[in-house]
């Protein structure tokens, strides 16, 4: 599903067919991430059926010059877009991809017209287990990028292209970052998807794995569809709205009769025992609020995510914890609770940020990988130019986009192909 | 409930009534751990009512000398019960006392036989939150002591004073351990409660809450009694050894297509997200197995209280992490899934000790805090006497109980007392 800002929040449009028709025959490159919940898609469109002009519609004139210009390089303008479909629905997704023109236009295709020539970058476990769905279905071979690698590369592009992309979450409100590019390195990488992989991110393409936990998204769905019949993530994110989580969880003044337990530092409303409230009721599922269910689920998740992603940073000195992944939706109790838990258990030391297009890292980072000087596909890197505070940062990198979120969540931006590349005289062709 | 051992394990009698026949009239100690779901009872029993006599009646020759006996002191020989009863259910511990002639003949009272004078040494939440209960139907002061400095003597006197007390399961063996008293501190004790303490411990009365979790047993008694429907934790835990959690959770291999994510070091057996496999099932709660529901988490609950233990060992470079409290219960998957843990994330630098009495250390801290010097309480402190591989460990600290564990998981013991407080002679008379 496509998101679009509503209310200052991305929102899902849910309709595929809106989604096919919104952007048919406009797809030039396309990366897919298949999660274990998700398939994620980050797909450039350019506007214009393969156009070469430099002049990008719907940027602000202050944008367009082209840096680095030369005779060898052409320039796509356009926009990047950012779609999800369920795993278990992965028709869907399938259905998307052949409404698409990939066969006949796709910065994939190349040397030929016939099906079987056709690569796309893909990461995640699903671009080993679908590999065959995709071969038959599409006739698309999946060009598998390493799942760490793209998250980290997706993360080091939207932190340092996007605007405004990063950002803390303290006290109900949002306070966007500007990284500066210098100081932008280390930091912890903790990608919440159905399961949550922490990374130590050094810098492009330096990175470590260094922690991770079973116990997220798919966890939060998976029990949360368990106790409240919920029919999906956001219907479960929705209902956790309205709910106490006070009523399921035993806090500590249950235990100590309604008072703090200051000596070590835990206030009376402080969670002692996450679910624990059911052990001393004479209560079954059903007499609980399935709100207040989805409340305490989440809370659970979110603190525990917080704490092992702070201990993991405190473990290597790290004082920027960058979250990203599907589980957190810019959902304000989920990046309040994750917040407050880094604060609390960080004594102010460490902060949490998450990032605007938080569940698309993987993706990005795999159409990112197009750069990788494999002849069959485009490159794809960020042109040098001086940072500035109101558009975008860009550094060292060259070839690349230039970006502009615009108001769907769709980033604005250009791309720089090489002419060497046969492909691109496919794209001029088709 | 007390405990039996049954083929090597610690096994819970079930009848209340059974364990106030079994001690009636005995007790000449008392201490007490309210916790938000159990309460743990530690009790001394003189065998013959409030003997002063040397030679106790269970022990073998060997271990019946007196070391640094004097005037001043007395001996008591009897026995340590453990007892427990849950919260909820606070009346049958209340009954439990009340047949016990605390009134007339407990260490808890002095200087009068009128019921307001009782105190017993009491800790955990429930020391607060019940204090008037207490007062009100058995005349009983709750003395209380602090519930970590509780936990840390508990701790350190099983370690320190019986034989066999602290082991590793690896492998699905125990191999039990006796640690060099030289060599004990500092280590990590983590306290599985309802709610979870971690505690680094640098000696007798020297500790730190360093960190703990709200994920806990608690969670996995609460969560479980929802998905499952379980009428107790004993149950619960039970239901989950015919378990398979492949069933509910999802594994690397099901995101990866039956393959390992090898770079990263994770089998396909692995376990991505705990609960995620009903993520992409249409089938409600009902159709899954409640066995392999409580497998998936019990393994979960583990797992993450392993992974943050091992964090925070690894915080101060502790190689010991000891876990006590009543939601392992020598159970031998809990016990597998922690050790594992630590082993994989510490990569084999760490190790996970369990305790035969784990879930009494609140209770047996409090019961040593009767040496706090206050007159109207009696001493209760180690006796000095050169380690013996094959009975008891005892170290340099004076005034004692010297300790053997016999066959029902009580302890058979010596408690010596100061005749310079009053309420050695009310003991003698009664």
């Amino acid at each position: 599903m496509e998101r679009k800002l509503i209310d200052g929040k991305l929102e899902n449009t849910d309709s595929t067919s809106e989604l096919i028709k919104q952007s048919a025959d406009e797809i030039s490159h396309l990366a897919i991430d298949i999660g274990g919940s998700l398939i994620k898609i980050v797909y450039f469109s350019t506007n214009s059926k393969c156009s070469t002009n430099d002049e990008a519609p719907t940027l602000p004139k202050e944008r367009q010059e082209v840096p680095n210009g030369d005779l060898n390089h052409h320039i796509l303008s356009g926009r990047l877009h950012f779609v999800k479909f369920e795993t278990s629905k992965i028709e869907d997704c399938i259905n998307f991809l052949s409404s698409k023109k990939l066969q006949q236009c796709g910065a994939q295709c190349h040397h030929s017209h016939t099906v079987d020539k056709i690569k796309i970058k893909a990461t995640g476990g699903g671009a080993f287990k679908f590999a065959d769905l995709f071969k038959e279905k599409l006739g698309i071979t999946l060009d598998k990028v390493e799942e760490m690698e793209s998250l980290v590369a997706g993360a080091n592009f939207l932190l340092k292209a996007v605007n405004h992309e990063a950002y803390t979450y303290i006290g109900g409100r949002k306070e966007y970052m500007q990284i500066d590019q210098n100081d932008l390195y280390p930091y912890l990488l903790v990608n919440i998807g159905s399961g949550v992989s922490m990374i130590k991110v050094d810098g492009d393409e330096k990175f470590q794995r260094v922690s991770g936990t079973s116990v997220g998204g798919g966890t939060f769905w998976g029990l949360g569809k368990l106790l409240t019949k919920c029919k999906s993530f956001d219907e479960l994110l929705e209902l956790s709205h309205e709910g106490n989580n006070r009523v399921i969880d035993m806090l500590v003044g249950d235990i100590y009769g309604g008072m703090d337990y200051a000596k070590i530092g835990l206030a009376s409303t402080a969670i002692a025992s996450s679910f624990g409230k059911p052990v001393s009721e004479n209560r079954e599922l059903e007499d609980y609020k399935p709100e207040d269910i989805a409340r305490s689920l989440l809370r659970m998740i979110s603190n525990n995510i917080g704490q092992i992603a702070y201990l993991n940073a405190l473990r290597f000195g790290l004082k920027r914890i960058i979250l990203g992944g599907f589980f957190i939706r810019d959902h304000a109790y989920t990046m309040d609770t994750i917040s407050v838990a880094v604060d609390f258990w960080s004594k102010g030391e460490a902060k949490a940020m998450f990032l605007r297009h938080e569940g698309f890292l993987g993706a990005l980072g795999a159409f990112m990988n197009y750069k990788d000087g494999n002849a069959d596909l485009m490159p794809l890197q960020l042109v040098e130019q001086t940072p500035k505070s109101s558009s975008c940062i860009v550094d060292r990198i060259h070839n690349s986009t230039r970006v502009h979120e615009n108001e769907s969540g769709a980033i604005d931006c250009r791309l720089r192909v090489s002419s060497s590349f046969k492909i691109y005289d496919e794209v001029k062709r088709c």
